[in-house]
């Protein structure tokens, strides 16, 4: 558990780059935080399957999110990124879904994600003050998220979404979405030709929080209206205090 | 198609009745202006069934639409407010769906509506210019405003939901939700008890409009979030150019 690299500011943002141990395994980091002044809020990011921490999306919701003065950490998720597995390398062009799931089961699956945060947030609240902490992960980073929502109340808002109740961990999935209960806003792509339009809208069903809202749109999976990210952000910066 | 009261001024809303003759029947309106200024776009509201013109809620989207310098109007729907039927009286308590169905049709049903609307354009129009125009009708608000903006081009955004293909013109809704084309916003409420979530969501997909957006959040049919409702006036702000 140890930074890996000095802070590299730009544009009034400064990136630092860690690395967690956890049962003998690396897992790579990124902080984003302001260059200036202390961020008193913390935004985990989760990203999609065949990204990584450092994917172009991630990183421009980690802008967003400093601008309004959080701070933004990103980890590589389950055989990904700087955790890809030698024999089953991913192929960010092609959707395979049957090696997209060995992946993400040979890589740690739920139960080794959810830890990984978990030792994460430990690390970045170790470094820093605790801090009223969101998630912010679509498509993988809901089957991240929404497992680490449910088993560390750390998490006190989430933006989920282009998941349903279906992939690799759907089963996880079912029977973890009743005990996530913080305030969470759950993105739907309409014509999404990668998750079927009922298993998201079942999964947001079984969600347990009250305050749960759903945003639905024309468009393929990785057609998230750019207005719909601005938005989320905004979510989160409302609720997270 | 004559104006039949003076402007009563009230913070900063000026409040006007008037009255359309079509076919022979009379049909009462309302228009909602800023007192000060003139109001440069122009946005029809749609009340819900047993509801009218005058409904609370249909003055508060009013006000907000007029506190973003938007003229309001309203007019009665078939059988309700003004226009009720002496032998179908509605029980704005009781929900009594065939007696509902009863008094849309016999009160005009939806050729009706969209020809009680159209003359209610022309005649704010004749006193006014020609405005860019919205649409603003939940529920029996969407079973009005839905045609009316499959048939009429001068409605350029739409703020639609809480109805689905179903009710007491739901055949009329499915054959003309491919006509609309206009930016519009739907609302669904998670747990109507009145309209099943199915059929609001099949007639969501059925609308025409490359650029529409649904909504959903828990609760029942009337239970829209005063959040939700302010956006949803936010939106129109951003639409009506």
């Amino acid at each position: 558990m140890t930074w890996t690299s000095d802070a590299v500011t730009e544009d009034g943002v400064a990136e630092r780059e860690f690395v967690i141990e956890r049962d003998g395994s690396a897992i790579p980091g990124v902080v984003w935080s302001p260059s200036q002044g202390v961020a008193d809020r913390l935004l985990l990011l989760g990203h999609g399957g065949t990204a990584d921490k450092r994917a172009d999306y991630i990183q421009e919701v980690a802008r967003l999110a400093v601008g309004r003065g959080m701070e933004a950490v990103a980890i590589d998720g389950p055989g990904h990124g700087d955790r890809a597995l030698d024999d089953l390398p991913l192929d960010q062009e092609m959707v395979d879904l049957e090696r997209f799931e060995d992946v993400w089961h040979r890589g740690g699956g739920t139960a080794g994600i959810v830890a990984d945060w978990q030792v994460t947030i430990d690390f970045i609240e170790s470094q820093r003050e605790t801090r009223p902490t969101g998630w912010w992960g679509l498509s993988m980073g809901t089957m991240m998220g929404l497992p680490l929502a449910a088993a560390d109340e750390r998490i006190s808002v989430a933006v989920l979404g282009l998941m349903g109740d279906w992939g690799p961990n759907g089963a996880d999935l079912v029977r973890l979405a009743p005990d996530v209960i913080c305030p969470l806003w759950f993105l739907v792509q309409w014509d999404d030709e990668i998750v079927p339009r009922e298993t998201s809208l079942a999964l947001f069903d079984r969600l347990g929080s009250h305050r749960k809202t759903l945003h639905a749109n024309p468009g393929a999976h990785a057609e998230v209206p750019a207005s719909e990210v601005m938005a989320s952000i905004g979510y989160l910066d409302r609720y997270l205090r």
